[in-house]
């Protein structure tokens, strides 16, 4: 079994949405070796990297991280492209329809794999792309981009799948994964009450 | 498949080595859902909670927590039982070497389990029950206490592991665990050069 680390690493140098510089993870070394032992403190954003939104980010009275058994951060996965857009809509989707019917979760590949994630103008998941991918039975829904949308009016795409409880991955790095079918793992740390959660995301190869 | 979460939740209560609040995670909620969207931002030590230390956390140029494959964090686990000791010593642990050949992680339950894990007296793992651990050909150590050892002169516990690149897993919630042969997961956020990192820890269940 093949593993492709889908996570962008946590550094000073974190991509963030839209390039704010106040949600880039700050790392300091607390203690050294000579001191006793190499010890650090992480700041983060909790949707900072790649990372898992809770319904609760973006639903009034929707769950929070900490509420999901674990079963719902693994199955799996369709990969798909679709290039040459600036939002990804269900007519894009559709093509990929047979592919779904199994699928727990649709990680989507976009030209953001190709660019600089600190942009503003990032590819993202429209509300007509959203509601389809609504429909198609899965646990959650995966992009390459810090954002799922880029703060649109009322937040429809997030509210489309967070509000029938079918979690968000954001900044998936998915340049090393070829569209295809692989078993998704990407656990949340035990946040209570969290709004989300960042999260090692990877995906295994299966035999067909 | 059973799953058993093995991970502390983290809060403003989530126990730190010897109860040192300084090591608590600070969870601050930094917008909300009348803004636009709950956030939150999250700060913690690499050692709090449920965690796993890298060898760079005590063995001069150990291996930091971004240069392990995802393959060192899963596999075939014991969970033992010690009770009614101090410190787990090799001769705690003989008695249940032939259930170690198979084993990739051994998970050691003690009363720590049953107590205040913010105890500065805690129950830790000798240096004896190390240097035999370390023998079995394993790939990672737990225990249920934020130490494995309780800043021993030269940490001989955390170097005799760590200084053979087999992991070391700390704040593990076994109190749910009932001794014996589970698939262990726990894998660390991409921390680039991290000297250990929160994980979320849970077993598998697995048909004989």
């Amino acid at each position: 079994m093949a593993i492709i680390d889908i996570s962008l690493p946590l550094d000073a140098d974190t991509p963030t949405y839209k390039g704010n510089a106040k949600r880039r993870p700050k790392i300091e070394r607390t203690r050294t070796l000579s001191e006793g032992a190499n010890e650090s403190r992480i700041t983060l954003d909790a949707h900072t990297g790649t990372h898992v939104d809770a319904p609760f980010h973006m639903v009034e009275g929707g769950k929070t991280i900490d509420l999901f058994s674990l079963r719902y951060f693994h199955g799996l996965a369709e990969v798909v492209e679709v290039r040459g857009v600036e939002a990804v809509e269900e007519s894009h989707l559709l093509p990929f329809k047979n592919r779904f019917s199994e699928a727990e979760f649709i990680l989507i590949r976009t030209d953001n794999s190709y660019t600089d994630r600190n942009r503003e103008d990032f590819i993202y998941l429209s509300q007509s792309g959203a509601e389809f991918l609504a429909q198609q039975g899965i646990k959650g829904v995966g992009i390459d981009s810090l954002g799922i949308e880029r703060n649109q009016p009322g937040h429809p795409t997030h509210r489309a799948l967070l509000g029938r409880d079918i979690l968000v991955f954001e900044g998936l790095a998915l340049e090393h994964a070829m569209p295809g079918r692989y078993f998704f793992r990407a656990y949340p740390l035990l946040i209570r009450e969290g709004d989300g959660s960042p999260v090692r995301a990877f995906l295994e190869s299966i035999t067909p």
